[in-house]
C-alpha cells in the first residue's frame, strides 16, 4: 500500500509500506478520503517538527472502511463505513478521571502526536472509530472531523434558539460553526475580511459583514436592538478578531474562542468582561457526542458538503495538493482520495 | 444634617444641608457607618471627576436606620436597621429585560452617578434597601456591601464542595472572596505580595503563597497533585496576576475576573483557554441574593469582621481618614462613621 511521509522541507514522500495488522483493541482501516486541516499546513511548513518529526504520515480528517479487527473488537465488522476521532487519551490524569478524556493532559492527536490518515490503510485503536451510514457518501464523511470540531464549540456555548450569533472569520471552520450554530436556532451573521468567503457565506444563506469596510460590532449591536450578540465565536485568530468579540457580545454574553493567535499573547479587553458579566470559553476538539452530532448533520444534508469541498487530488499528489493549498484565498476544504 | 462633599483636589468639605423629605417609593436612611470603597479613593484622586463631578456626596458601603418613609413604601419601618444596595437599573434595557437588572445598560451606581452615603441622611429609592438584624452591629453591616460583591464572584464561579480555588491578591476585597469561597466548600489558597495581607491571611485561617517568592502557579500544581486550580479568582488587577490565572487553572477550570486593570488592555493567554478548555467568567456588582448571602454571612460570624476592620474616624475627619488609608499598607477596611 502507499502512504505519503511528511519528508520536511515543504515536501511528501510516497513510501510502498506493508499494512500493519492490527493488534488486540486495533482496527485497520481502509481510508478513503482525507482533508487537509490547517494544522496539516503547519506541519507542511515544518513549523511543527519538534513536535511530529520529519519523516511522518501526518492526516486526521478522514473517512474509510474497516479492512481488518485485532483481537477482542466490538461493534464493528469488516466492511463497515467509519470515520476516527483521533484522540487518545490517558485515562488516568485528573482531566481524564473528571471525564474530560477529549483534553486529557497528556492527549495524544492522532496523525500528528502518531502516525495518521494519508495512507492506503491505517491501523489503530477501535476506539477511536465511528459508524457512519452504508450509504454514506465518503468524501462528504470526511467533512465529519472539521465539522465536530464546530458541533464542539456550539456545544461549549449552548445556544438557545432565537439567539443572535456572531461568527468572526468566515474560513472552513468558521462556517461550519455557522451552519452548526443555525441548525441549533441562532440568528447567525458571519464577519469575514475576504470578498470571496463572504460570497460562499451568501450563498449559504448567512448575513455576512466585511469587517473591511464596516465597524462589525456596531454594525451587530445595530441589527440586534442595541442589545449585541448573545454569542460570538471567535474564528479568525487574529487580534482585530479579538477586539470585536468583546465589543460585539451583549451583557452576559458568551465567547468561544476557536481560532488560536499563535506567538504573542493577545490583548483582551477584560474591562467588558467585568462591565458586561462576559463570558469565555475555550474549546478543544471534540468529544463522542459531537461526532455522533457532526455525522447526523452531515447525512441530514444541513451541512451543505459540495459548496465546502472545492477540491479532490490523488494520494500520489499530495505535494501537489498542500501547494495548490497553501495561500490558496478560493479554497475552503482539499481532500485527498487515498484509495 | 452634616454632608462630606467631594470638591476635588484630594478632599472634601463638611456642609450642612436639610435632609431631603422621602417621595413616593423612597426611604430616607441615617447613615450609621459608611466604608470607604477603591472606588472612592479613585474619586478622591480625582480619577473619576468626569463622572462623579466635583461636588458629590460620594460612598456606598453603607448601614443605617430608617428615619423616614415616602408614599407606597413596603416592608419597613421607620427604626428599622437597613444597609443599601446602591443600584439603580432601568427596566427596559435589553438586559433589565433578560432579568440581569445588576448589569443594566444604563445602570446608576448610587454614590457615584447619584448622591451618596457620607452624610448624616441619605434619601434614595426604598426599593435598593434590605433589612438586617435589630441586633446587628451596624459597624459590621457596613461590610455587607463588599462581602455580597464576593457572594457575586463566588456565585459566579459556581464552587463545588473540596474544589481548589485561588484567590489571587490578598486585599479587603480577596480576603472576602477567600472567606465566601471557603463557606461554599472551597479549599482555599490565597497569594499575596504584601507580608502584612499575607499574615492576615493566615490569621484568617488561609494557606498563602507569596508571590514575590515561589512561582504561584507551579505551587498551586504541587498543591493539587497536578491538577491545577477548579476555580481562579483574578483580584490583584496586575499582569501577573493575569498571567497566573490562566497558568494555576485545572482543565475546565473557571476563572473569576475581579479586579480590573485600568488603561492599556492586558495580554492574556487564550491559547491556555484552547488547550484546557478555560472559562473566564466576568463579574459585575451583586443582585439581590448576594445581599441576602452576605447579611447571613456576617450574622452568622463566617466573615472575621473584625479582622477587616482596621479603623473607623468621624465624619468630620473624611479628608483625614482617605489621607490615611491612602498608600497604607496595613490598612484593610477603614469605615466612617456618619452619625
Ligand atoms: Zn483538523
Ligand atoms: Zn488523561
Ligand atoms: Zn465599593
Ligand atoms: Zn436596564
Amino acid at each position: 500500500m502507499k502512504a505519503a511521509y511528511y519528508t520536511g522541507d515543504q515536501s511528501f514522500t510516497i513510501r510502498e509500506d506493508q499494512p500493519k495488522e492490527p493488534q488486540a483493541g486495533e482496527a485497520r482501516v481502509k481510508i478513503a478520503y482525507c482533508g487537509i486541516c490547517g494544522t496539516d499546513l503547519h506541519v507542511y511548513h515544518g513549523a511543527m517538527d519538534a513536535r511530529v518529526t520529519t519523516n511522518r504520515v501526518v492526516g486526521h480528517e478522514c473517512s474509510g472502511i474497516v479492512d481488518a479487527l485485532g483481537e477482542g473488537v466490538e461493534g464493528f465488522e469488516v466492511g463497515d463505513q467509519v470515520v476516527i476521532r483521533p484522540l487518545a487519551s490517558c485515562g488516568e490524569c485528573p482531566a481524564c478521571k473528571k471525564g474530560y478524556t477529549h483534553v486529557c493532559q497528556k492527549l495524544k492527536f492522532l496523525g500528528l502526536d502518531t502516525e495518521g490518515a494519508f495512507q492506503q490503510a491505517w491501523t489503530l485503536p477501535a476506539n477511536t472509530l465511528h459508524k457512519v451510514p452504508a450509504d454514506m457518501r465518503l468524501d462528504f464523511a470526511a467533512l465529519i472531523e472539521p465539522t465536530a470540531v464546530a458541533c464542539h464549540d456550539v456545544a461549549r456555548a449552548n445556544i438557545q434558539p432565537g439567539e443572535d450569533v456572531l461568527v468572526i472569520g468566515g474560513g472552513p471552520i468558521g462556517l461550519l460553526v455557522a451552519m452548526v450554530a443555525k441548525q441549533a436556532g441562532g440568528n447567525v451573521v458571519v464577519s469575514e475580511v475576504s470578498e470571496y468567503r463572504l460570497g460562499i457565506a451568501e450563498k449559504l444563506g448567512f448575513k455576512t459583514l466585511n469587517a473591511m469596510k464596516v465597524n462589525v460590532a456596531e454594525e451587530v449591536w445595530k441589527m440586534t436592538g442595541d442589545k449585541g450578540a448573545e454569542v460570538v465565536f471567535e474564528v479568525s485568530a487574529t487580534q482585530p478578531g479579538v477586539d470585536t468579540m468583546t465589543e460585539a457580545a451583549a451583557v452576559r454574553g458568551r465567547i468561544v474562542m476557536v481560532g488560536i493567535i499563535g506567538g504573542r499573547k493577545p490583548e483582551v479587553d477584560l474591562f467588558k468582561f467585568f462591565w458586561r458579566e462576559l463570558q469565555l470559553l475555550g474549546a478543544r476538539v471534540y468529544e463522542a457526542a459531537d461526532y455522533e452530532k457532526a455525522i447526523e448533520l452531515i447525512v441530514s444534508g444541513a451541512i451543505d458538503c459540495e459548496t465546502l469541498i472545492t477540491d479532490i487530488q490523488e494520494l500520489e499528489d499530495i505535494t501537489k495538493a498542500f501547494q495548490a493549498l497553501d495561500g490558496n484565498a478560493t479554497a475552503m476544504k482539499s481532500l485527498i482520495k487515498c484509495s
